[in-house]
């Protein structure tokens, strides 16, 4: 299968999708680079880990390897961690903090009023901050957005793994920022 | 109800969650500036008319109240049209392309995989060009987003459409970026 329109690149998801229309690309990269890569209380690899998460829960196969990759590169548990938070975050061994944050990105990821009180109330007992509270729903929304963007135009995902963890060399040293 | 979580000011909807956390903020606003306003073949009330349309969908009363809104105040047939295309875009008295578009972004908006080869062509059909489509898909993409965004953290949505009405007064003339 084709993308849906011509771009003029072969570059797969979304980095095609950004060289494509580089007005929009622009502001898309900074965002995920400060959402993934800023200066943060949470580590870099649980944030990949939450986009990981989202995109599997919205069955994008490009977005779902590509930061599945990136997460087990910056975890020290891998792959095979991030296989266990796909499958069932609430009996992986992460942190109590992350199991709550992972639960109220699987609300954002069905909807914005899918989040209670509760959700929040939970997530600050066991230590959350409002920022890392605000963060996670923004990396939960934001790869919603991602993930519709890439498969909505019918991007090409490679097959080979081996593909995504050359991205992941490529984005732990150079960020997401577009040359 | 107040938001999730101590905004650092009373700013409703998006805008006080973009001053929250200017990092995130300043690409965000940077992208709905390009989407809604930029230079385009689809005009700007159109623009507004897809975005409201999805926020509907959605249920997210602020974006929906808002770009509902904005759409009304850059469109001819103003607040009646945008009704009429809430309420179902087919029978809504818009051109061909337009509702192909919309049918595009409410393929969109139920997920990235929802949109089939048979929605792009149609849409082709009636003359829609390739950034046309790539920007349909990426406005209701990231109307996925903000909505979620927006609801998730349960910011505060005016009650009076006046509110809305002053907004677009100040979006029209200023544009989204921040001050």
């Amino acid at each position: 299968m084709s993308p849906h329109i011509a771009l003029n690149t072969d570059v797969p998801g979304i980095r095609g999708l950004l060289q494509y229309r580089p007005e929009t690309g622009r502001p898309l990269a900074e965002l995920v680079e400060v959402l993934l890569r800023g200066s943060n209380t949470l580590p870099r690899g649980e944030r990949e880990l939450i986009a990981a998460y989202v995109s599997t829960l919205n069955q994008c196969r490009f977005c779902a390897s590509s930061h599945g990759a990136f997460a087990a590169a910056q975890l020290p548990e891998g792959m095979a961690l991030v296989d266990r938070v796909r499958a069932d975050p609430d009996s992986a061994p992460i942190s109590a903090k992350l199991k709550a944050l992972l639960r109220i990105a699987g609300a954002v990821q069905r909807g914005g009023n899918a989040v209670t009180a509760e959700d929040i109330a939970a997530a600050r007992a066991v230590g959350a901050s409002d920022v890392e509270i605000h963060d996670t729903v923004l990396i939960a929304a934001a790869f919603c957005m991602f993930n519709r963007y890439v498969d909505g135009l019918a991007t090409v995902a490679p097959d080979d793994p081996e593909a995504y963890a050359r991205m992941a060399t490529r984005i732990i040293a150079e960020g997401y920022l577009l040359a």
